[in-house]
């Protein structure tokens, strides 16, 4: 940490400071310029509150330098984490392809949206059978009947359950159910589920809440993690800004930051992220491009029939070519170790 | 809903649209303009999915007119609703303020505290047992412990007790010690834990989440009501910009807003949504100004001390000059009905 | 200056910092922590450049700490500056009103909202002759005529003239028939026409840009003054952010922030702010509440009628109400010195 | 448009609407609902204001249904525009890459970058001669020395000069010595700079604003249009939201929806865009393979010696194997028109 003083601080301001340093513990060290004095503070084991100085007559301002966060850190795990998810894996060298309808609703559209993604190659089904809606009016899942109808698609297709959890009940169900528990947007700070999930041994897909900072998405990561559950899979699903022509703003910088600050891997949702179709497609490549360890997209065999989010589902014929193209992109990138900044 | 066709659309693909209005039980009005044919849709009970018709051919757009909620509406009830918390209210006349700190630390801290508050005249306290922290390592809180001191406060001070639960847990401990269940930021989209709070009959403080819309705000208490928990009160407490100077954007011109649409009392969070102390009393101000029902203000004896949000927390002094400052601004507008907009 | 390293930089990374703030004529402050090493920056004149060590080997973050502003500062001139525009001024005990049409159009509506404005006994008058708008098709002002009619309207009711420039064409010609200069949010780092309004001795109104931080507004007021015009006002006119219930996001902490770095005045524009009439007088009680210098308001013989943003603009009526709600607010806070927070 | 009336109006508020209607010249669609009525508008020939009735007794909202703009709208012009600057193009099935320094500085590093940009085989060279600085007392730039230098680049390597103008003596000079006038994103809507440069004959690069919508932007190119000058190029360069791992957000799902609603080209500047070393080349794949028609990148031969930006400039090294690296995803996705989503 680092104390700024104000230009009209006084000595006896600054020795207050250092006694504070002091009584933490913490070692300080005076650093006088022309118009202000710094004073740095080591020593210290985490990171500092900032408001033990903030208060304090004649400071200026309290900056961290440390960063809060561990065991998501490249400083504790330097090589990438390679999560198993049932039969399957995300964050090793193969792309992974999660798709499904937003919704589960009925038998049948759930086995022909399981056959179309089987048939792409992809090794992972999504599906909701909670659904977290906007409205109190709006359909919100099937319930236990919906995970049961994922359990006979991964016995049919083989394909490896994801689906979200809203609350601890659903945890629970899930971990029967399913492969990975996925912790949506607006939960990802719902720090009472991020714990009940570490304390799981299934897998998490964490998505980034609308409007996380990268910090606040590692340390939910770390809030599962410092539970014991170490297999956290962290997904972009877009920000909300000023911007209209998207449903949200994918931030696709995040992909480089995170691959250079942590250990997890990342993927990328074009479908909420944009919630346009059109832009669906253009989107995962981009996220492929980018460096990203997987997609997770919406298909439907109907999308204009689709209980929810309908208007960004792909059609099988859609989504089908999407693998295609990003498998091409893909292969292209096969040699960059995606840890890794292109020639840095 | 209105849907708008593209300027090529065919006549078939309107058509098309009408026959799936008709299937959805409606009414569809064609209007034909000079370049693009746009249809209304009437006869619908709620509000319709534009997914129904995104991806029809020919579709450009489909637009919402009518609102999605009820319960909180004023079409459903005009008069304000006076919401009773313990042995007061909000929503009234008089301006409620709800004071105390943070977080809920020693003993010896939360009384003195209370003390302040008493004497200011305010009749709630405010003060977390239970701490939604960004980081697993900060200090989340001292729990049960934490509500029996409030609990206690109460019986010495006849102060009502406003207290956040971030789970079913918490909600449950509230009920039990508390007069006001708070639902924090972060958690207004928690879906779970707002239907759980609507099962109770405690009055719900529902904080503004961080992106979060008017409308999905106002969604998020629909939630709670829809459960038959009508004693909902809503907050402001800063939204997430760009905008850096502050912890967050207080965003004042929501409660005209609120005070439009909706029969429900909004306050006002000046602590959390600026983060410094030497904002607090301005933006307290501003807020009452602008027609809030109460505000909603950290304390503390000793700021620097906090193991919380100290840099925003008031001393005693400066709680006191607040309250002396916002009570005579709320007497010059003593005789503007708050749910009316000044002269219209 | 800090500049932190990274936690596996090496000694010899650490020493080419050192050597490259020599090099730069600066003095290095190498402090060793547990994990990393941070090493300070003294003795330079201004801000530095934080690409100088962004891209040395181990530097994990090059952090400021001195502001880059020196005119606008506290430092340099601890009172408040007092603004003399025309006949008036702004920034001192008394609330400054600067009401108006948006656009000018006819020379009937003009002289009708001045004769309101000089009623209300505001001493400033507004309206556009040339007005930025989004569109081309739009409405683009009167120009030069518009200029004519301002003038007429000073002569008449003594009202001084805020107006608009857009160019170095419009800023000589506002020097010609106005009182002062406003540039709008779109221009506020149009660096050529913040240098070339510098060169001139009237006032210059800077709104604050759509998406401007506090450091951007401050720098924008600093170009101004930098060619040796200091009688600059700021004002905040709201920020776009995703809250979509007004047209932009008043931000009213920036007042109580403006007036703890600068000596300059700021006063606030609840109609662009809010784009809503029926939140245009809350948001201007706000405004006072919080420590504005003045307002900026519109006002429009016939609403409905007017060319440009007639839906904010208030009905005399609504105007008159208005000024008399916020002077009984300015006289509640009368003996408090605004450049002060409350207690503090 | 669509004017929704609110579920109190009465029949009179109705009649008046339609009223107003009339008096516009245009033709009125009264569509009674359950709650509401709604009365939609035809006849119109561009768009109409929505103040004409946001404010008469009854209205609740007047909804925007015909886009405001022409020139730059598929309709008007289904087939993709391809601009001729200098002698190459941007916009046809070529990826073009504009790269350079950020600033000019000296003659040396200029022909050094100039070198590297050549052997890449790039047609295009940026450098900027006026450079839009936040703060009045950073380098603002060579003025027309620079111009000169790019001039004489062309000369030796063929490349085609990209160069900002700030103002019209900027864009003069630029018409006299370089290619391709930049719109930097500040000025993004200093319609006085747009017209300017509309009326010149050399094509434009046209920044996004940090806070523009696609709607802004478009209608900032339609400024230019509408002068006469059709040369326009888009160019997204990140906007600003609350994340702060970047610089800048950059917002990639523009690309789609300019391809799908405009004839104009659009590339992408992943420097400033991200303003991270390590992320321009991860962000520059993922531009081209969203669908840009080019990218603008900064090179530098000594990042760390830069007097602008030095942080997010590649090496010669970096820049040379990120033209690899695009080059390849763009032969892979060689057989898509990009003006069409992938299977739309």
């Amino acid at each position: 940490m680092l104390i700024v003083m104000t230009s009209d601080a006084r000595a006896e301001d600054i020795e207050k400071v250092l006694e504070k340093i002091d009584a933490l513990g913490y070692r300080g060290h005076t650093m006088p310029g022309e118009n202000r004095t710094a004073i740095g503070i080591t020593g210290n084991p985490g990171s500092i509150d900032p408001t033990h100085f903030e208060n304090l007559t004649g400071v200026a301002q309290a900056i961290r330098v440390t960063q809060p966060y561990k065991l998501i850190s490249k400083d504790l795990r330097p090589e990438k984490s390679i999560v198993k998810v049932g039969t399957a894996t995300i964050g090793g060298h193969e792309l992974a392809i999660i798709a499904g309808p937003c919704a589960l609703e009925k038998h049948e559209q759930v086995f022909a949206a399981a056959e179309t993604v089987a048939a792409s190659g992809a090794k992972f089904f999504r599906g909701g059978a909670f659904k977290p809606r906007t409205s109190p009016y709006a359909f919100q899942g099937l319930g236990i009947e919906g995970l049961k109808m994922l359990a006979e698609v991964r016995d049919q297709f083989g394909l490896n359950i994801v689906t979200e959890a809203m609350d601890e009940h659903g945890v629970d169900a899930v971990v029967e159910y399913g492969d990975c528990i996925q912790i949506g947007a607006r939960n990802m700070q719902n720090f009472s589920l991020l714990r009940y999930a570490g304390k799981t041994r299934k897998p998490v897909l964490l998505k980034r809440g609308l409007s996380a900072t990268l910090d606040e998405l590692l340390l939910a990561a770390e809030y599962i993690m410092s539970e014991g559950n170490y297999d956290v899979i962290l997904c972009e699903r877009g920000i909300r800004t000023f911007s209209n022509h998207a449903r949200n703003t994918i931030d696709l910088s995040i992909i480089p930051a995170v691959h250079r600050l942590t250990h997890l891997p990342i993927i990328v949702d074009p479908s909420h992220g944009t919630g346009h179709n059109y832009m669906v497609t253009p989107l995962a490549r981009a996220g492929v491009a980018v460096g990203a360890d997987g997609l997770i997209i919406e298909v439907h065999p109907k999308p204009e029939e689709a209980m929810c989010d309908g208007a960004q589902a792909l059609t099988p014929g859609q989504y089908l070519e999407l693998v295609k193209e990003v498998m091409a992109i893909k292969s292209v990138l096969a040699d960059k170790p995606h840890s890794e900044p292109a020639s840095a």
